[in-house]
């Protein structure tokens, strides 16, 4: 099981669909059309080669891109296919680059296909890592950022071959809010491509590992079905997680504000939780676990809302009103978890004054 | 004072502003900063020679330009300058191409002194033509488009630093989706260049002479002032216009809808006039006017509300109850009347499917 990731082949594809949709912590949206695709691609004999982070050359040009837009739309909207390649050609035109590998912007629900699906149809490889370790509703939220690099240009491009490149901005906040712009008139998603970054820099910047991890842990998740072992607890173990709540949804509040899907759901506890009530927050992904009015773990630190059942991942938008779920922290990487991280992705950037991040380890 | 222009002088600017306020029928954006900035320029020793249409060469480059927003944004916000200008330039990069002139999207509002502006500082000439002889509120609007000029790629830039190029669309009707999408990300004011044309093109497609025609109808205007003569009157004279009606505003809807001041002004009569009721539905510019439920004039025909007083125009967002205003028509130019015009800047175009253009002069 971790052995090292040197290409992606079919079988691994169910699995990361599962790892990934966990690591999305309710948002990120649905990786499984790009499952599909990647599948058509390899059936094509086209392939997925993965380079291990480590191995990387440190003059390597590597591009991170995905879908950007609302993950609900892309439930009724299926992207075209080469949205992602089109943006990627587009930056390359812009700076007159040749690309040497891909690197996912997140791990975490649909952007840990597209780099991949991207990879098959131009010939060329994937990065063993991201810039999330999970998903995040907005682009400056992710390491390539934090750590010092800029990301424009960027190129955008949708399914009806409308190409936007975003030259210039004073900085990463305004890129998210002009490729925001452009995205809902694109009709809420498109691919992205931003400013290629080098090998040394990816090698310390990336969450690494992430798409071996994914697939690692769909896996143990598809094992524990099949021996009919408890696959929440195979997700706890194989995280290093720890297992927040088992409680019924006895409330919940979602509407759509800015692009976001935002809202709250109330949580009263079963099993070893009878008489807890709980609280999570969300905007697209789940930000806040609260217990009895405590906050108990809070992002950057992963919040994952599964089926107690099956153990499989619940997205935002398929939260329902009376479902039985096991609540899941999960500890962010220590790239997600510092000072210049915390400003970007803590609690305080999403507007929580009041909510101070603990890693959820010593909470 | 029809003199060939050769050049635009101080002394023009004042008489350019009125004139170009006219033919933008409430809309366009006020001229005031633009020509305030062309005077600073003018100051500086830089200058603004005008190429007249018949005298461009037929391979020139030329590259039509303007400011892109809300005019109601346009009256707080005021631009830092070199908007356009870093469109411009941007472009210039975008296609590895040397501009040789600049012409005015719209000589109605703002966008008259633009393309006279970024001339003065870039050191080129301005074609003396416009590609609508008029105001109207999409970018799709201009006789460029209209006569199968292609406006893609387009540069934008803003007041912070942003630079946008929208490289490929379907068609111009996404362009300016997606362009006024990123303009309201920009904070609803921003400059646009957009692909070169070539100069036989320009002297086929662009409305002609109309910097000279904003600069002559405003000196009537300033002339009459002078004389004591009646101004409304000079305008009708100098446009070959027509009064439509005489009135005060017993009524005004007016709101902002899709980043668009849209709503409708109910006239009383009064004078000759006495007696009628009049109505003028409005989408920043004047769209429709109708004299006791019946459309008399209506787009592309060019619908213009003065100040009975002095002649001087009203702009949708100055528009007050009680006003007295003196409601006149003018021909649009024959390029916006044509079969292709009308499908885009005709009545059916803002969703009037029930007004048929009718000609002001055979109405």
């Amino acid at each position: 099981m971790t052995d090292v990731l040197r290409e992606v082949t079919d079988a691994d594809l169910d699995a990361i669909e599962i790892g990934a949709a966990i690591l999305g912590t309710g948002g990120g949206g649905n990786p499984y059309i790009g499952k599909l695709r990647c599948r058509e691609e390899l059936k094509k004999g086209n392939c997925i080669p993965v380079i291990p982070l480590d191995e990387l050359a440190d003059d390597a040009v590597v591009v991170s891109l995905g879908g950007i837009g609302a993950p609900v739309v892309g439930v009724e909207k299926i992207e075209e296919g080469e949205e992602c390649l089109r943006a990627l050609r587009a930056l390359e035109q812009e700076l007159d680059v040749k690309v040497d590998a891909l690197i996912s912007v997140e791990i975490g629900g649909a952007n840990s296909m597209e780099p991949m699906l991207t990879a098959a149809q131009a010939g060329l490889p994937v990065v063993d890592g991201d810039g999330m370790g999970r998903a995040f509703p907005e682009m400056q939220m992710c390491t390539w950022s934090i750590y010092g690099h800029r990301e424009c240009p960027a190129a955008m491009a949708d399914e009806k071959g409308s190409i936007v490149v975003i030259r210039e901005t004073p900085d990463d906040v305004w890129l998210e809010r002009i490729a925001r712009s452009v995205v809902v008139a694109m009709g809420a998603a498109a691919g992205l491509a931003s400013q290629p970054m080098r090998g040394d820099f990816v090698k310390r910047a990336a969450v690494p590992n992430t798409i071996t991890q994914a697939r690692n842990l769909g896996r143990a998740v598809l094992d524990a079905h099949a021996r009919h072992a408890d696959p929440v607890q195979t997700v706890i173990n194989q995280e290093n997680g720890q297992l927040l709540m088992t409680a019924k949804i006895v409330d919940l509040e979602r509407h759509l504000k800015g692009g976001f899907a935002v809202g709250h759901l109330t949580l009263e506890g079963f099993g070893a939780y009878r008489g807890d009530r709980g609280r999570i927050d969300l905007q697209n992904e789940f930000l806040v676990f609260r217990r009895n009015g405590v906050v108990e773990v809070c992002v950057p630190d992963l919040i994952v809302v599964l089926d107690s059942d099956t153990g499989l991942p619940i997205t935002t938008e398929m939260l329902r009103y009376g479902q039985r779920i096991a609540v899941v922290g999960l500890p962010a990487h220590k790239l997600m978890r510092s000072p210049e991280a915390l400003r970007v992705v803590g609690p305080e950037a999403f507007g929580y004054d009041d909510v101070t991040f603990c890693p959820m380890e010593t909470g």
